[in-house]
């Protein structure tokens, strides 16, 4: 990222993902994700007694982490409530110890702690909390910017934007084409290992923030900038607009679960019908790029067996005229996806 | 407000408006408005020595205005890059040491600056920095309140969103009717005497704090709603969309100053005409509240004669078939806005 040093987190890696003392995969799933799209910036794992979780990388204490050459401990679980439990404590005291950075995405920030913040002034090292936006973000100038750039929307939140951007990156760059994932939420930031969470940005400053993820670049190239929330959530609106003016796609890819119709966490909201969700992002993203359209549709059927699965893509596609593919399960329809992306 | 002690800012007065060392009517605005709009809330001024600006109210000291009953002395002037002169430093120091709250809406905090802090801390009095937002601000439900409401919206900023408001307000206010005015920036909060700035909020609290702005209220109560930003503006519709969804309006009105053709502070983007505002506020605001609906159009007139206003104004109020006027003219136009809106 061209500005990173200024104003966008930039993260030292290689990482050890800390697991805490998690008995339950599901509160890991950071640390799954990491390991699953980031495996190259993983270097080992550090779980306390107890934890029953494992991402089958190399167990290492800190200290050895440290010395095996990691940059940072990645709190790597969830907790319930997101406060920082005490049997953490000694892990966490002893990664700075180490000389290592901490990085975290929870409500709580690690500098706030006084312990940590302590510590880790003592050590001179970094208490990298990614739901604290750099500082100094511009106001957006709605200036174009050069290169090309794709970013995925959804019908609601949490149903894949991440995922299906990973997806289209990787596919793309499979191809050869020389694509960027950028990242605009903290899971994101921890796997690209740089990026700025918009969704903790003042509103102000939110599609200045999301101007600076995706900066000039080379006729040729293609940013995929993971989406936020959804247009047609009530709360959550405002930082999926700011993503869109802000990135001035050229090309966006509707997200979207078969099967899921209530807005999440706002009883009497139903989600909305992909159409819409189109209709509305050409209408509000042309404001930044005039030439705004709709490359396909990504669907989540994680909850369908195959046939259904295969179904409703096929019937998508169709009733769309666009290209339609769940990218977890791949295949023909997922390239044919990446074809209208490239 | 119903939250306003856990969530917003609620304003001590009468006010002291502090004048500064101003020779320029321009750089006290805030003064003016607040003379203006909030004239009972307005005890007296004080200016320093060499200030050639006065708004007519009668010079006190800080602490002959604390003797007479002031809550507070209200920062009315803005400074060239935002901050606080030293020459201004021993007025604010007297200001705390007779017991007032010292109200800005600086970018620079008061809270920052260890002088003032220290000395509010010692004597117990408030700094209340408008930009920042309160605390413990929640995510928006989408919950459908009770009551009616009424928010400004714009082609551009800085058009005449929050005078429209107000004057609303007022002319209905005037009718008997019952309307509360409900400010969404500093100069609308001090002249209410509470509100939220709805740009400082983080961007994922945004709507959540616009509907704390415009709570649960009787059937045939109207809050009217000081809009912000434009859904046009390439840096501010994010927080013109919170606004819109966290106050589901029934009503709008859309504030345009004829004549104004490029989007203040970004080249290259154009005012868009009034049916596209509308447009896109009905599909925006629909989320939130499906009867949306435009009442009608203020044109700020200012910078046109009073025939050529008159031109603009029956012109546009033809072309929409809506009512059409510029507040500040007045007469009958306004009168049938009014009639609009009630």
């Amino acid at each position: 990222m061209a500005d990173a040093s200024v104003a966008a987190h930039l993260l030292p890696a290689p990482y050890l993902l800390f697991l805490g003392d998690t008995t339950e995969a599901g509160f890991a799933k950071t640390a799954f994700g990491l390991r699953d799209w980031a495996g190259d910036k993983c270097l080992a794992e550090h779980a306390l007694p107890g934890a029953t979780v494992s991402t089958g990388l190399p167990a290492m204490t800190p200290r050895k982490a440290a010395a095996a050459g990691a940059g940072a401990m990645v709190i790597g679980v969830a907790n319930q409530g997101g406060v920082v439990p005490n049997s953490w404590m000694p892990a966490l005291l002893e990664a700075i110890d180490a000389g290592l950075a901490l990085i975290a995405g929870m409500h709580v920030r690690l500098a706030d702690l006084p312990e940590l913040a302590e510590a880790a002034a003592r050590r001179g090292t970094q208490l990298i909390d990614l739901r604290t936006p750099p500082a100094g973000l511009p106001i957006a100038s709605g200036r174009k910017r050069s290169g090309r750039r794709l970013l995925t929307v959804g019908t609601d939140c949490a149903l894949g934007k991440k995922y299906t951007a990973l997806a289209i990156a990787r596919g793309l760059q499979a191809r050869g084409l020389d694509a960027t994932f950028r990242a605009s939420g903290q899971t994101g930031i921890m796997i690209a290992g740089e990026g700025i969470a918009i969704d903790a940005v003042i509103a102000d400053f939110a599609a200045g923030a999301a101007e600076l993820l995706s900066p000039d670049a080379a006729p040729d190239h293609l940013d995929v900038i993971e989406g936020q929330g959804s247009l047609f959530h009530p709360a959550y609106a405002p930082v999926s607009l700011a993503l869109l003016h802000g990135s001035q796609p050229d090309l966006f890819v509707v997200c979207h679960q078969p099967g899921r119709e209530a807005i999440l966490g706002t009883p009497g909201y139903r989600v909305p019908p992909i159409e819409a969700v189109i209709e509305m992002t050409v209408a509000a993203g042309r404001l930044t790029n005039p030439a705004i359209r709709c490359a396909g549709v990504s669907l989540n059927t994680g909850a369908l067996g195959a046939q259904a699965a295969a179904r409703v893509i096929s019937e998508t596609a169709d009733r769309l005229g666009l290209p339609a593919a769940d990218p977890i399960r791949g295949g023909e329809r997922f390239e044919h996806l990446l074809d209208a992306c490239a």
